[in-house]
């Protein structure tokens, strides 16, 4: 506290100040947040990342591990703010961005992300939210009925129902994958007798119990690297995720699924849950889906289908088909922040069975007493806000008919640019699009035509050097911040070997054809770099 | 698609609308906004929940599983907000709702909140966040230095350093405890000759390769209820959240501790964590630190704090010394929706040794590579928003010695509300505060008398009655929307028993004395209605 009592006088009142909710329009309030709209919107005119400074020049900005003890004036803050954050952020809506899953805003989420942001709800409980507990049960209804399709008899008995909840809304799709394989683990060791229950008794137990010698969850090598977080978080190991290889097209490889769970068996292994993808985060392709689900049923597992990213392809008409079979599926995981075009942080996990939650449920003194309709009784989370508005908002804004356009034109959008690619005598398509996702390589036709012949050694050495050219390119274009696309490395069954290559995510509505033939020709420009030309001389040299 | 092609023209050319940022000022985007600003603030200065509907009848509103086929008007879709989402939200932020830990925000939050979803920025990797991920690393460095108080030198190796995190910043103090625990089990079962660790082998595997029969972490009776769900999700099970009974401070009880640490030690059970409260949910109270600190160090094992609530009384010169001892916990949960005053969906979890989080590291193709500084690689959750920036924002505007005045005006007005509590005839007192959360109930003065002397049988009947005083007691005033306390289950040591009581939690810097007057005078209303008189009537019924 201040030495003097004036002192504390004033500074109590500027802290009164501070959190009172202006009567009349503010001046310092509206002034704020003016500039920062201003600033915004010119900012995300002009770049994708400000080219001038290098990370490490930014970090020098944000060094000191010291919590300022004196206030700062906001307006000061939001200088710093501007030049130092807002001006050095990437500029993730950009249409020329287009190597992650971002895209531009439908404009309404902005002005409902405040009043979520103003209304401060916690979702955690209905004393804290109250109408937006209700509101986040129908977004998630919705979403079930989506994937599930069920009657419309179906919903009464389950939306609003104390004792269950269809899905959970979690901060993304990490949280929901890993409340999937949670409560797959919980109802795979449920209560029997004796045996408490997995939950009560741990998993050492749980093993002996069903005398078994660990459990394992089977995906394909395309995999999202969530799942091994959620087998090492559960207790698995990650050894016991299995990765199984994959076919020409980046699908799970049934026979070698098949030999797995052999080896499984013959391990003494219980196979908990079988995951398939519908999505792949790096080429975006679906897995068999209905055939999963058949084998998922031989099993008796769990079958969990990862639709962070291609769920909303289920909006489509057109497209529905591709993820036929998803409809079987135990849980399925949707991110919002992706296809469903709301901001950072919100992913879901529908059940079909509207009771598997219950193998995850949870009750405190305070809150989430039995009988509540308190949402946090079934979430890995616990506080959390509202956002499920923002869902909300897009499924009845945009509609069902408004997002079958924009997956329509995503999907028709990578077929384009898959063409160009193709067309094009310097680029080599390493994944077909299947949805709105590709990956290519730089490589020149001569290139291309001496690696189809060329012994098995010299196949290696020109692709390591490749990867190096791909590494350098992805490097160069991010730097130069007008456009960007990102790169992975990925089995590639025409080559039969691991490859660096460069990906992209056509989500952007307002990404054009135009804006893809820049992308290529300013790939062709930073090749002729010499650092990159020296390295495709050595290329030439492998085969010459 | 639209079946003709001249309706999917307009289809596109509305969609293009929706995701372009206007250039001028648009009159819709400025509306909306301007529309929910109203709304609001108006709101915000007139309700705490709307009382005219209850939740069965806000059901109605949200009761359809299916997404809308057509696109709704975005002002249409506003409208429909305002009357059954907004209205019928709660007003955490009212001086008169001090029954969670909810709280205004300084008003700087919202355009900053703003900022951040119009960003859109992902923290999981530097090519979609740039700059936000030193000012993230900054903000756990400066959490860090709250907690730790390292020497100014300490810091620049590893606040930036792409082989480690400081902490993590997460979701909520859920995500953050269990990134925790998650760390203590890795580091506990780390790799050791041809063990490959528990990560890799799962904890069957770790649990045989150190030859015991579990692992255990142990936390007062008072501990938060994600802690369950942590043991539950990391395979320890919730029979191994061992709850160690508490003095009459709320406060573990040490002599009980080291009883349960030997009966775990006869079941050759070892012990992971040691989890001491710092500010309970309940209560407000403050485990002896120090003590469980030196325990740990007998033990041998993790020393995790849980500070989501009473973190931020390390701002206080005054009481800080409350936590003493904190500084060496191997690990700290601080939630910033809390006592850092900044929206929903914030929390923090630090580690004293820098490279604890290599624990828990991952990577993968895409993204998250060996030796980036993407901070993706040492969370739990994987795309996250820039919320880190509100923390920044709050640690620079309102500084160390403004959360300082914050943390002690919170907590002289709980002594403030506990005299008011103890010299009123008709309360009792439940919970001392010994930071700025504390519970009564509702207990005449003739009552109290009655107790004191009465036998066991008797005051258990009582107190039973008590309870359903107090339950719809905390109903009524919640369902009136005037002001509102929570309620909770708690062991009182002066009556050796299980109680309904009421719980206030003083954060809001808004809340007077004279609101504070008004809750309890609303309380004493409030037990006129003659369901409660009944109550009452059966209780004197029962001593004369």
């Amino acid at each position: 506290m201040p030495k003097n009592r004036e002192a504390a006088r004033a500074s109590l009142e500027n802290l009164y100040r501070i959190f009172t909710v202006p009567e009349a329009p503010d001046s310092t309030l509206g002034a704020i947040d003016q500039a920062i709209s201003d600033d915004v919107a010119g900012f995300l005119q002009t770049y994708i990342v400000a080219i001038e400074r290098s990370l490490e020049e930014i970090e020098a900005h944000f060094s000191s591990a010291s919590i300022p003890e004196e206030p700062t004036y906001v307006s000061d803050y939001t200088e710093f703010v501007k030049e130092h954050l807002v001006a050095h952020s990437v500029h993730t809506a950009a249409p020329g961005f287009v190597g992650h899953m971002t895209s531009a805003l439908p404009y309404f989420m902005l002005p409902l992300a405040r009043l979520m942001t103003a209304l401060n709800q916690n979702l955690v409980k209905v004393e804290t939210s109250k109408a937006f507990t209700p509101m986040e049960r129908q977004v998630l209804a919705m979403l079930h009925h989506l994937v599930y399709r069920r009657a419309d008899d179906f919903y009464p008995p389950w939306i609003h129902n104390s004792q269950s909840a269809l899905g959970a809304f979690c901060s993304g799709g990490t949280i929901a994958n890993v409340t999937a394989l949670w409560v797959a683990r919980n109802r795979l060791f449920a209560p029997d007798g004796s045996f408490r229950g997995i939950a009560q008794e741990g998993l050492a137990r749980a093993l002996r119990h069903r005398g078994c010698d660990g459990i394992a969850v089977l995906v394909s090598e395309r995999g999202h690297y969530s799942l091994g977080k959620a087998a090492d978080l559960l207790g698995l190991g990650r050894v016991n995720l299995i990765k199984v290889g994959t076919d020409a097209h980046n699908r799970i490889d049934l026979k070698l699924l098949r030999e797995e769970c052999r080896r499984l068996r013959e391990r003494n292994i219980l196979p908990l849950a079988l995951v398939g993808i519908a999505g792949t985060t790096e080429t975006g392709n679906v897995d068999p889906l209905e055939a999963l689900a058949d084998f998922a049923q031989e099993l008796g597992c769990h079958f969990h289908v990862d639709a962070a990213w291609g769920g909303p392809t289920l909006f489509s008409d057109r497209y529905r088909h591709l993820l036929g079979g998803i409809e079987r599926a135990d849980s399925v995981t949707i991110d919002a922040h992706k296809q469903l075009y709301v901001p950072m942080g919100a992913g879901m996990v529908v059940f079909k069975d509207p009771t598997a939650l219950s193998a995850i449920e949870h009750h405190a003194n305070y809150i989430l007493r039995h009988g509540s309709k308190d949402l946090g009784s079934h979430t890995l989370e616990g506080s959390r806000p509202g956002k499920a508005m923002l869902v909300h908002a897009g499924f009845h804004i945009i509609g069902r008919k408004g997002y079958e356009l924009l997956i329509d034109m995503g999907i028709e959008r990578a077929k384009t640019f898959a063409d160009m690619v193709r067309q094009h005598p310097d680029f080599e398509l390493t994944s077909e699009p299947e949805l709105n996702i590709l990956t290519y390589r730089y490589c020149p036709l001569k290139v291309q035509q001496a690696l189809a012949t060329a012994p098995a050694g010299q196949r290696a050495a020109i692709n390591a050097l490749l990867d190096q050219v791909c590494q350098l390119l992805q490097k160069h274009q991010r730097e130069a911040g007008k456009t960007f696309v990102s790169r992975t490395r990925l089995r590639v069954a025409r080559h039969d070997q691991e490859l660096t290559v460069l990906r992209v995510v056509l989500a952007n509505p307002l990404t054009t054809d135009e804006i893809l033939g820049a992308v290529l020709a300013e790939q062709c420009e930073i090749v002729q770099q010499p650092e990159i030309q020296a390295l495709l001389q050595q290329v030439e040299a492998n085969f010459y």
